[in-house]
């Protein structure tokens, strides 16, 4: 399969995954709510949940196209890898509901803990597609920079790690964990809006 | 990222989100209905509801198109603005329902409120994002005509206070509120089917 | 706007419509069903109206093509046109719902008159769109073959008094309309098997 | 129709029908649970079936891939054949829910039956699919490799006694027949990566 069909199909899956959040937002208010007004302040946690995995989700998906911008082959392997790690993708809003929901109650624990281990075996996949396409140059450009190349794999491999601390920190303060999955998605955004924003065609 | 790959992407969330308004709909008929055919005249709001986020959402993919066509370039500060966006449009179909179910009750001027500031919102990220793109021709095509560009810019720019504008009607009359939001879909739609009607290929 | 990012955005549409689907069926399956066998086979309504659905969409999605393979240029009023017709072909999930679930109860003749005037709207648009993009040729390609384009034109005319016919019929009986419905798209498929398979690249 | 634009619409299909199946698993958490710990740790058999669901589903788009690598043409038939293939993949979300819902209690061997049956019923509509457009290389392009189009119809045909035999374990062990379901998937992503793994651009 070409590295093109590839993407557009994670594309839509990307897409999709982002797009179904706000069911979540949606389910939080029941049908014959006595106070509409009260209901919609009170669930404000939904709002901040739905902009962290929808923002947490468009990173990924430059992420991908970082990755396929340097791919010119593809092979079943990295086809499953990639449907692995789509997998990941398309499980997020479930974790993002169950934070949203819970994050003031006492599954706050849980919910931090179910979203945590949902992005660290994400960037594990992420870090695992990456790894099998560039060991060697497998499915590489055949003009791929090498400097380009490693700069991608130091930039993923902290990934899992950085992840797996903050859902630690979920054992002793949900809340600080959650805060921190926030965190995470606005420093990457404002980091790489700063030192890497490269103009491409 | 190619600007053909950021259409992609957004063409999909466009696409789900006007799609997903029907589920809206459908909630509103529970399964143990008694008289449906009642039933289905008593949720004429959400039919009209249905119409006009749709035909929005549908005036925004063509608005979206027009900032693409003049952009040749991206970069990270552009993605975000459009994952952004899209944030926003991926919203809609949450304030939408709450209209549908609210505006013949209590809950009308709150849910006029957050219908409104959703536009608004989406109206400021739309200018946000054309903005970034076109400021000093930042990451415009070489070929951009200088006449289109000023005129995409000048009609941008007064959608926020349009949609501001109507939405603080809402404290008055969250029913004439709510009209207008259907009005400017309509009067949009036909100004433009008038005065902008040039075919392209 | 260019024909093909048209389709891409009428493709997206079509996909999720048609898939939406199979969440009416989930939905008739409650989480605390006690016969689970007897249950899946009572709802066998629904998998008719998911199956017969499902495939009207398919051959809607297979007629937008035939449209747009003569059209070479769009407009807003074109564009307009289609964000119409797509409004209608993902509204079909809800009146879907309501023919699997009251076809056999009270409901069924506001079931089977709320399928029939969307059939009937959405076969409307159908010649909306295609009248404007053919008459005198306005967005047509400039190869256009004269007797391709009065063939779409014949087809597609007798579209919508078809559908009405088939939704008038349920005032006498709901059940006869329903299977016409069925029949419309069955028929439609082994005619055009039968008759209108040419191969194209 | 081109090849690319039927490839585009199931892509579509495929993605959004994998994407759907995270709803199965958020709808067994109510709103109100108690101890949200326990709950997501009881509702495992749903994380396994949105796991194998998501891999078959992706296994299905690399061999739909497979069959359009070697076609060049489409017609109408071959078009309906897709549909229909495209509408058994639509409706896999619904019996993955109630495998994972009623595997451990009375409907097990209903919900094994009617998982299974699906995927008969979607490797015979491959198999119709690849049929027509290989049969007398119908639709095939003029430099498809015979050897390569052999080898497609040996790979396919086994599918649906496969699924036929896993299915009809079912009557004397659901839960054999479930573990079965997972099994085929995960065989044949270690053969095909293992035995197939020909990179391609």
């Amino acid at each position: 399969m070409s590295p093109a069909r590839l993407e557009t199909f994670a594309d839509g899956v990307f897409a999709i995954a982002a797009t179904l959040l706000i069911l979540n937002v949606d389910a939080q208010i029941p049908e014959d709510v006595e106070d509409l007004g009260a209901e919609i302040l009170h669930i404000w946690p939904s709002y901040l949940a739905y902009a962290v995995s929808f923002v947490t989700i468009g990173i990924m998906w430059v992420n991908h196209h970082t990755i396929m911008g340097q791919v010119a082959r593809t092979d079943r392997r990295f086809l499953f890898a990639n449907i692995g790690l789509l997998m990941c993708i398309a499980f997020v809003p479930f974790p993002t509901r169950l934070v949203a929901e819970h994050v003031r109650g006492d599954g706050a624990e849980t919910a931090a803990l179910v979203y945590g281990f949902t992005m660290v075996l994400t960037a594990v996949m992420f870090n695992l597609t990456w790894f099998y396409a560039s060991v060697g140059r497998r499915l590489l450009r055949p003009d791929a920079d090498a400097g380009v190349v490693s700069g991608i794999t130091r930039a993923y491999r902290p990934g899992p790690w950085i992840y797996l601390g903050a859902t630690l920190i979920a054992f002793a303060s949900p809340t600080a964990a959650v805060i921190l999955f926030g965190a995470i998605a606005l420093i990457y955004v404002l980091e790489s809006s700063i030192l890497g924003n490269t103009a491409t065609a």
